[in-house]
């Protein structure tokens, strides 16, 4: 076993924060996930985990000995740090006393299965790493096959992302492309595309949302593309019956979503 | 009018630095809107403005100088700033140049109109300003008649629930009380209470939300109250297919919300 990390100063951990840095994750193919629930979906997901840092002193539960054995037992090397050099390396203001390094996964489009009735939610160009987050973990309790992320501006390995995700990055699948390639994808496979516009007139609960189809949101400040409201089957809208004309991407997200469970639970 | 402020010391400066501790809103009954479009909306609402600090050189466009002569013709007091100081009062990561302080507002019950066919949301034990202020967000985007805090946890004049709220806490009716007072102040004015949690049977989709109605959801951790539980007209879920049980409280509201707006929108 390595020797437990003691001083600020240990390289590791300064590399733990040079991965709060996009191209630092970009360059090296890692990215951290911390926390309990987040490493715990991680591990039964069976995403490869390289290293694990370890706080004792800041467990809050009594589970955490168990899933770093887990851990170890799939190949993870597993690391002890005191106190305040994990606390540096930590992204968060209470720390938990897990954090680990994994290998990005593969995010390519045929990530998401697309035989059957498949629901996809596509998020273009989102920019806020929390609302990306959000909307991975809304569309895992919806139940959707997929999330794709179509010409990010946040890339999916970003530590706000796995935090605001609770760690479902993990179990609903997800994949990046640009914006021609996942309409091309999508149109091939024959899932219907709806898009989501402030300005279109079908309520989005007169929009058929049976079968395969793939619901399409926009970036929070600019709506969705010209590209995907050409692309787009159906362009369908959230009738906001109050004086505020704006909603959140991520609420809009959820909004589409659950009118989708909802059309689907009766169909059954 | 007032002298410019130049320094990080000055104690108005201070001031501003320690509203954002409760106790200190609290015993001083005043508050913090910070941004141009909060402001914005205050000032359209008629929220009383008692000091608005200006820092031009921060401004993101060309409409801040309108709005500071709007407020100052309602009786606000107006006070240039520098940009260090404005920083060091500012909440935020890129201040835009305004930022106000307000007395608090009456937060009563009667606040919120339950004549005619009123659509309410009730919030209970609300943690996270952030998803407080994004129900009232989504609250005014579904025209909903009020929000009404109940045993709130934070405080509705908190910074982040100003910022999260993106002002629409000064233009959507909001209420506080104590569960018991707010449970039969509804009850007394005929408005039916449904409440959602994870463990009921009834798809929110299958409740009658025309009419009368306030939709009840709990806090981030804990759910719904026994006492809220017992005291609800219906008990009603957001069915759920995914693996994961669990979904962001302001989002469980905004699902909520816009079933209620659909079923609103076929009645007429």
């Amino acid at each position: 076993m390595t020797d437990p990390i003691t001083s600020t100063s240990n390289p590791r951990i300064k590399d733990l924060v040079r991965l709060r840095n996009r191209r630092h994750r970009d360059r090296s193919g890692r990215f951290v996930i911390e926390g309990y629930r987040e490493l715990d979906r991680a591990a039964r997901a069976g995403i490869t985990i390289e290293t694990v840092y370890a706080c004792p002193d800041l467990y809050l539960g009594g589970n955490e000995p168990g899933l770093v054995e887990r851990l170890m037992g799939a190949g993870a090397e597993v690391i002890e740090v005191s106190e305040a050099p994990f606390r540096k390396a930590s992204y968060r203001d209470r720390p938990e006393g897990l954090l680990a390094v994994a290998p990005h996964f593969a995010v390519d489009l045929d990530r998401v299965p697309l035989d059957g009735e498949p629901l996809v939610l596509v998020a273009e160009s989102i920019e806020k790493p929390g609302n990306l987050g959000t909307m991975l973990r809304t569309a895992e309790a919806a139940g959707a096959d997929g999330v794709i992320a179509s010409d990010p501006t946040t890339d999916v390995f970003n530590p706000n992302v796995v935090r605001a995700s609770l760690g479902t990055l993990f179990q609903v699948p997800v994949a990046v492309g640009g914006t021609p390639e996942v309409a091309d994808h999508l149109r091939r496979a024959g899932v219907r595309t709806l898009a989501s516009s402030p300005d279109a007139d079908t309520p989005l609960w007169e929009a058929d949302m049976t079968g395969p189809v793939a619901l399409v949101v926009g970036s929070e400040q600019y709506g969705l593309s010209d590209e995907w409201m050409n692309a787009a089957d159906e362009v369908i809208t959230i009738p906001m019956p109050g004086a505020v004309d704006s909603m959140n991407a991520a609420m809009a997200a959820g909004i589409l979503l659950f009118e989708a469970v909802r059309q689907r639970s009766r169909e059954s």
